[in-house]
């Protein structure tokens, strides 16, 4: 076969992507010939200008997310708050006429109605912004766009979701969603448009291409982490460890910057709201509250139990992940259609609900209001006043004045507050029984719920396990030692929210920095990382981590850091896709139609070859056909009309264009002797989206896309080949 | 010309470097053919087994940086309490006769005689192990090792160096140093095998290359920084900002890992040695005390004014660098003789005592010892019991009973406890005009002193600076607002620390993570960022950091995150060093030995090309030349022998050789056309030591290496080109 030569070359931008259902995105656009001609002109001033938009960009975002966090906390708050007492006011109404099962179907009711509403917009107004977002992020950053994840539409479902998931009482938190919300906020923010608004600001054009967009998108996701956990260090490491493969200091640098903001803004918003203006004392949607390290510190023989901690935190995580598997394999093949989503959230909410208010009725775990834990009870509901009393209250539920329900406490209040309760209350505020039966309740409960089509996120239920079992080992634990000192349950419950969170979602760094920026100290920062560490030893010796289940599930092709480490065999001859489309530099329009309109293709960018010098080049003469700038190209970015929509005659078919001005002049290109893990790094350091092979005489011989890449994993057994959506 | 072609390859190693000043490193090595046969062979049990080795070596290496930290804390602690001690008896005695020019000058001579001996070490021995060591590190991680840099002999210099510094009252810290012993330690363990002691453990052999040892180093530097300020994470983001361009999970982890074991061993270690075992209150070398945030808060009308310290330090900040650079310039023009570099260092030590001692006799800055400050002043030696009596007294020096001599507070103590005096003492501990005159004199001081052939780092005296002259600007402010509650001295002296270090060593990310780890808590964060961001901006409008200054002083060919942005209109071509010395496959022995003798060639890295097909292949005959082995090439790494020591009879050079064994198959190639930007971030992506630029038909017209690329500056007038070093 006679095979094209020299220099291989890729049209900037291709249509055909977006009718399929994901599309990759390219980190390495820079030096198409359009954007080079423009980097080429503009001067240093110019780029100076450039500099401090991406700053203030940069600051937009940290206010922004921070301000929905606020959006999104004060809605909860006060929505909670009513619900609560109009639970309230009939449980006191009827509980005297012994109507209790009354009370119970209202509250099943109200939930179940609740997340009706949350479930309703999700389901049939935007699948993409169910669950915490933060897989699709992942995919995002890693070079893999699934529609319409950065659009706004999907921020205010996403927003109002997670508010109604969260009132509606299901075993859920409101931080996870935020790195998605602040994804999207970013996205639209420095792009300067929304389309779901339909409206052009005409500013930032500058930054309208894949890799500015991403470095972005890093920034608000990281400004999302800070605002959820007041962890702005933590958000920059989340970015980084999710995403950046280039480190870069600058961006690294705005990113932090952004996250500061976050939390700066949120904590002065906060302030001001709770009357407290200027004492800055809520730093995130979840603060783990002061953990006094004189008090508490560890001594170095705790940490081989804080080891085990870890191993059965990865053990419970696994199997947290393996049944949500499970249940994700029966959601795709049953619950496909929006109507049975609806009902199984509501019938989830419902379930939720009668667990609750059974546990609580059965339990009967009354503890008295002691001198010593008077101030935790009132802790319960110092959020605000609406909050206050209705909490208060349902504290005491069924059991006599001057005692409260501890298994109210902790199915009652929202999981961010028994979370911290867990982590505070004094020791013997909790009934062992009552741990275990909620530590069991409540794994079941937020394994079916994740995965659900409401927004919401798996961080805080998780913590919540993790704190009921590890403070159920810290009781345990002094009950053995007869009442060490060292045994403080809170420490404990502490490691156990490490172990159990760290076990289901298995990220590392960021997460030992997210927590010890939450308690607020750093003297943990040992066990903790320590915990977590094991917790994914272990829980990766099972199963994968639930996002990367998540992403597996969908075959979304996604690049790990690394090849896999027993692939030095293959070459980039076995990986590549072939045969390959080629253009020549100047092609007959209707050659360049036909090849962009035919889906067969197993890749998406197409190289411009020179042809042989030894055949007569044909039809030099061009087509008067209006010349493309580089503002069309941004000003259609990223939803490029596809082919079809643009109708070509036939007389244009038969004109020819230059294709020079759209193609890069130097692409990147491997020899096909090249490593599969060398082609691997290649990839992941630039963000490619394709990669030419070619002979040793320069010739096209292949197309190595990121599918290419994806589809070699290293299993049990060695090497494996996945299959993979189309991309 | 008629051009070798197609394919491009390198000789794995070349041994010309070995005379010169820099070598570059190679970190993409792993597609030699040798390591890539090796890769091929082992199987995923073995990179399981790499792997656990790899977690060994990261906790071996927290744990011996912990411990040469506590070594390096105790002895000083020692030798400075017995030093005190004979100073104060001397003045005890002779103040009493009036013979008060005696004990300045006993004085002075102690420390002069202490600074001789530590300046001779460093000067006579081993010339490397002078400064902080962060310059040589930034370098080593970025790609150029200076030669000698991580040996056990220069740890061993450094390290009593820095005693001597210390001890000899010189104006420096011994955090910094730490931060390149952590290093050496790293790159010795890593390699199981010490030069200097000439011992070879044959262990932990596969990490002989330039990329493993790089992780290796980038861990032992975060670990270093970890021990002196207790930071764990502020030491991986040191490492990252400095180091590693490619970003990975597993790596990041690992860093992480050994910084954490770093503090936790010192924190155990010296709690042991304080005789509160267990207690681990000493993650540091230093430690900025505990920050009440409840009682020292900030807020939102302070941030301008802090916005302001930040201007004052990038502006105090520039100054100390620009002094700096003229000190340099002078020093390397007239005092590059040993001698000469000894007898400085001396000058500096008596200087620097005979201006302590004259300030805090003349300054008679007689405080009370109140009810309110007594505990301050009390602290002041509480670190050992040696230490305590003699600085107690000398805090009393020339005032009456019942009073202390706050000039003394500041002079006298070490660096580290001065600074944390100047954070912690409560409002009215220091007399302005004290601190005004302190502020001046010790920058002066400061400033000549970094550069002298000592070890020593400049963190602390950066820190001391700034904290005296924010505390002061604290007390102005206090003074004018009438002593307003929020105008804490010591939260001024805090962020003028952070300014006046930022200004001068420009650090970012890592440095706010550091100085928000070294204080204990997350709410100082904000500020702290704005500062830095400010103090950077501002300096970097004047000169540069002060390690970028002195790596640039030393032409070393050092490349930063970015091409310089006016930089697209350049393209491999223009950058390129031709013409290129290639090889055949099949080489003459002789041919090859000559090549690399050849010591005016413009590149080291020697593209393998392969003959016309149409010329005839001659002298297919290979020598018997008993066959190199990957073994070898481990054994030798990294001081292979320089070919001028190899004998090569003329029988020999007539010998044929197949360099297919020693060629990496699949070199990165670009063509002419890449912009220096694409290049640029290639090289820095991947950690290239030379590309290989080829013409369309694939014929090898040029080689990039570092050099071409760091001669490229973005300077006031735009793009600038450099004169390096030979490399």
């Amino acid at each position: 076969t006679e095979l094209p030569r020299p220099y291989p070359n890729e049209i900037p931008h291709n249509e055909k992507l977006l009718s399929l259902k994901y599309e990759s995105l390219d980190y390495d656009n820079s030096e198409n010939q359009l954007f080079l001609e423009e980097e080429r002109r503009i001067n240093h001033a110019a780029f100076r200008t450039v500099e401090i938009k991406r700053w203030v960009i940069c600051a937009m975002i940290g206010i922004l997310t921070g301000l929905v966090a606020c959006f999104i906390d004060i809605v909860v708050e006060n929505l909670a708050g009513l619900k609560y007492r109009v639970v309230k006011d009939n449980i006191d109404k009827f509980t005297e006429k012994g109507g209790l099962s009354f009370s119970l179907l209202l509250w099943a009711t109200l939930n179940a109605g609740v997340v009706m509403v949350g479930s309703v917009i999700v389901a049939f107004i935007e699948p993409v912004a169910a669950g915490s977002g933060i897989p699709q992020i992942k995919c995002y950053l890693n070079g893999v766009k699934i529609p319409h994840v950065v659009r706004l539409k999907t921020l205010v479902i996403k927003v109002c979701g997670v508010i109604l998931s969260v009132v509606g009482g299901l075993a859920v938190g409101k931080e996870g969603p935020m790195i998605h919300s602040g994804a999207v906020i970013a996205a639209g923010i420095s792009q300067g448009r929304s389309t779901s608004l339909k409206r052009d600001f005409k500013i930032f054009e500058y930054f309208r291409r894949d890799t500015e967009k991403r470095d972005f998108v890093s920034a608000g996701a990281a400004a999302g982490v800070s605002a959820a956990f007041g962890a702005p260090v933590g958000g920059v490491l989340f970015s980084l460890e999710e995403g950046a493969s280039f480190w870069n200091q600058f961006l690294t640098w705005r990113i932090f910057f952004a996250s500061m903001i976050s939390t700066f803004t949120l904590n002065s918003v906060l302030s001001v709201y709770h009357g407290n203006a200027w004492d800055l004392s809520s730093p995130g949607l979840i603060n783990f509250g002061r953990f006094d390290s004189e008090k508490m510190g560890y001594t170095i023989q705790e940490i081989p139990i804080f080891i085990f901690m870890g191993v059965v935190g990865g053990i419970l995580g696994a199997l947290f992940n393996a049944l949500n598997y499970w249940l994700t394999m029966f959601r795709i093949r049953y619950i496909h259609r929006p109507c049975l989503q609806v009902i199984e959230a509501m019938l989830v909410a419902a379930v939720t609900a009668a667990v609750g208010f059974v546990m609580i009725y059965c339990s009967r775990d009354c503890q008295p209001i002691q001198g010593s834990s008077v101030a935790y009870p009132l802790q319960v509901g110092d959020a605000g006043e609406l909050h206050l009393s209705p909490t208060w209250c349902a504290c005491c539920l069924f059991c006599a004045d001057g005692e409260y329900n501890s298994m109210a406490t902790a199915f009652f209040n929202t999981p961010e507050k028994s979370v911290v309760n867990l982590f505070h209350d004094p020791p013997g505020s909790y009934n062992p029984m009552t741990l275990g039966m909620f530590t069991l309740m409540y794994f079941f409960l937020a394994c079916w719920t994740y995965g659900l089509t409401v927004s919401a996120g798996v961080f805080i239920p998780s913590l919540l396990i993790g704190a009921a079992w590890g403070r159920l080992f810290g009781i345990s634990l002094s009950y053995l030692t007869k009442g060490s000192i060292w045994a403080d349950p809170g420490k404990y419950a502490l490691m156990g929210a490490a172990a159990q969170l760290g076990g289901i979602v298995r990220m590392t760094l960021s997460l030992t920095v997210i927590m010890m920026e939450a308690t607020g100290n750093v003297t943990y920062g040992f066990p903790i990382m320590l915990v977590l560490m094991t917790a994914k030893i272990v829980g990766d010796y099972f199963v994968e981590g639930l996002y990367d289940m998540h992403i597996q599930l969908q075959s979304v092709p996604f690049l790990h850091w690394e090849a896999p480490v027993t692939s030095h065999s293959l070459t980039a001859r076995e990986v590549m896709s072939t045969p390959v489309t080629c253009l020549r530099r100047i092609e007959r329009v209707g050659t360049v139609v036909d090849i962009l309109s035919d889906t067969s293709s197993n890749h998406n960018g197409f190289p411009v070859v020179e042809s042989n010098p030894n055949t007569t080049q044909v039809g030099l003469g061009l087509s008067a056909y209006p010349m493309l700038l580089l503002k069309d190209f941004r000003d259609a970015y990223p939803r490029f009309p596809p082919i079809q929509s643009i109708h070509v005659s036939q007389d244009e078919r038969e004109c020819m264009i230059d294709l020079s001005e759209f193609m890069n002049p130097s692409p990147y290109t491997v020899p096909q002797e090249a490593s599969l893990p060398r082609v691997f790094k290649l990839f992941r350091a630039l963000g490619l989206r394709h990669l030419v092979v070619v002979n040793n005489h320069n010739e096209v011989v292949g197309m190595v896309t990121r599918k290419d890449l994806a589809r070699y994993r290293l299993g049990k057994e060695g090497l494996e080949e996945l299959s993979l959506a189309q991309t």
